[in-house]
């Protein structure tokens, strides 16, 4: 029998998954369980996107060019430059889904061997993308005790050597919720062009900025033009993440080229979602208005609940909807577990993420948990009671 | 400036995009160009799967379980098992396209430095796919003397070596058309039993055999369970290239397992291709007899056509919907390039693949062009027509 690969050894399984089968166990035996795992938003997909959808009209369901239809690139740009991007059409590369972006940026810009910086907690999946392009991620611990701040630029000066060639950061940040100020935003620029590294740019949550505060992208920022990679998704913006539709924005040439051929090789992304795409640009602002205000009450609702139980902290997020609370347990993947395993509260329970999949040392995120805000208020509210109930009766309870 | 990765710049571009921009050209000058150069059929997709995309009726356009919807494999394991596969839903990973089951069998079974045996010509995107796996391609030259059948076993064992993996073939293939026999099918297993080699089937044509011929997995052959990976796509059977959907099959649980952890970073496949991809499973099986019809008529049109033409010479291939046939010239770039730049017939041209692009050898295929039958006859006709007159006035002409 032919052996697999020491990739597919090595390449990390979704730690949030491996939750599942203990929340299907759950559910088999009549119990509730609140989603606050996984950013799945309960958010209606605008209509417009539906529609277009409803509404194909073609005969044939043929590729697209590779770099995705023109008119939807188009479109794209001047909604990027009406956040002032200042880009073409031609700085697009559609993809399938975020995902893909960050893939073929990894392939365009790091040979196997090369590292990445990245702050931590972070998004898990970066783990397996890195695997996959044999890049080695290395993270600078960001702490919760200052809401997950950007760290010290001279903690990642400290990690610099021959091998290191970017940064990424996810803005607003996927698990903390943070957003990054103009300050850190200046500081991390100059981190880049000190050391010439790329600054890869995460920005699936960018429309999901609260309390008034400022999305800055580095593609706002002069002179990190050939620097500058920036992934987006619908996913999140649009709540369509099962439409797979994505795109890399850069302004640096030889990425545009290289990552062409990576998107040559697999032909096409979806049609169908390139449609909806398109249409959705028109959604009028009216809908990011009510998903905005939803979304803070619902942030404010989490934070208040939990920050009220003894022994919680939960620092208020700039943005996303996710937070990351600390709780009083021993472990937080046996907490996750045990809630959906041997808890229930009137029935109810909760699903969280355990923090400890978003730090590459896992003892960090030992007595952390991701919350994801993406269920109605009264949901939610169900699920902090839930959660308060549950550290009462943990047997691992550490306070 | 930071530098593109030595990955991005080995990476092969497109061998017949790269023609794209002349056909552009050709078609501002008002030149009406014959598109034989690429796999999009012109056939209409199925009104099921048409009607299942414009009945969505969820109101959140939510991500699928990464290993694709429950009820898709359920239905996707009829449909194999009515073809004598003998499997079930667990045995499917459904993919974003065909190209993505073939990145994550790749990434699953081979290691950077690993070898590869495909028989060539071949799909030039396995290039693509090797060289972002770090895998090596190691050719093995058929023939158009023979209609490009399987090369003798004993030429395959002359590259094993200490780092071959496995054996990629694509039957009916891609570019030739040719239907591997049951002989040859016999020669493979026996080949990959005795040096382990796992045996990866493209069978993104299986639907597409002609003259009664009986097509043969290697899912249909006893004692390869451990070794084999098909490669399936819904886009050349139901012409649904824009779906991007696919799926890897297996009973190889380690490549399950494995292939699961590349599929959850990725998230999930495209939700609304799923819906329609399981609609199409009851696709009256009188769609594909009209389709296998068509493309028989046009096949034998071609094939005659092109063997009428002084010097040309085109085998008649027992599948899929394309022809390799050898031309009196000197380099099929520049004769490709030459009819859409400098030829017209009646304000017409043709636009065909160089098969340079599908040899590692370029000399290989300096002579060969490949021609995809993907139009109506009548237009066929007309393209005969062109490249007849364009052989007659090529400058590059050798006989």
């Amino acid at each position: 029998m032919p052996t697999i690969s020491n990739k597919g050894k090595r390449m990390p399984a979704s730690p949030i998954r491996k939750l599942t089968p203990y929340a299907d166990e759950a559910k088999k035996m009549g119990k509730k369980v609140f989603h606050l795992n996984i950013g799945q938003p309960d958010i209606e997909t605008p209509e417009t996107m539906l529609n277009a959808v409803k509404n194909i009209n073609f005969k044939v369901w043929a590729y697209t060019p590779s770099q995705g239809n023109a008119s939807y690139r188009e479109k794209l740009s001047t909604y990027y430059n009406n956040i002032g991007y200042n880009i073409s059409a031609d700085n697009i590369l559609v993809t399938t889904g975020g995902s893909e972006a960050i893939t073929i940026a990894m392939e365009s810009c790091f040979d196997p061997g090369d590292e990445v910086i990245i702050p931590e907690p972070f998004y898990a999946n970066y783990n397996g993308f890195a695997c996959m392009a044999g890049v080695e991620v290395k993270p600078i611990p960001s702490s919760i005790d200052n809401g997950f701040a950007l760290p010290n630029i001279a903690e990642f000066e400290k990690l610099i050597g021959p091998k290191t060639k970017g940064v990424i950061i996810c803005n607003p940040n996927n698990p903390t919720g943070y957003l990054y100020s103009q300050e850190e935003m200046e500081a991390l620029k100059g981190l880049c062009l000190k050391h010439d590294l790329y600054l890869f740019s995460d920005e699936a949550y960018r429309e999901f900025c609260y309390d008034g505060n400022t999305f800055i992208s580095p593609m706002h920022m002069e002179g990190l033009e050939n620097h500058v990679v920036v992934f987006d998704t619908v996913s999140k913006r649009y709540s369509a993440c099962g439409a797979r539709l994505g795109c890399l924005i850069t302004k640096n040439r030889e990425i545009l080229e290289a990552g062409l051929k990576f998107a040559q090789a697999r032909l096409s992304p979806p049609a169908v979602a390139q449609i909806a795409g398109e249409a959705a640009i028109d959604t009028p602002q009216s809908y990011f208005d009510n998903v905005i205000s939803e979304y803070t009450k619902r942030r404010d609702l989490l934070v208040e609940g939990l920050n009220k139980i003894p022994g919680v902290y939960c620092p208020t997020p700039g943005g996303a909807f996710y937070v990351v609370a600390k709780l009083p347990i021993d472990n937080a993947d046996k907490f996750c577990q045990w809630m959906l395993e041997e808890f229930d509260y009137n029935n109810q329970t909760v699903m969280m993420a355990p923090a400890t999949g978003f730090y590459s040392d896992t003892r960090l995120g030992e007595q952390q948990v991701r919350l994801a805000y993406v269920l109605c208020l009264e949901d939610l509210a169900s699920a902090i009671s839930c959660i308060e109930k549950g550290l009462e009766n943990y047997p691992g309870r550490t306070q």
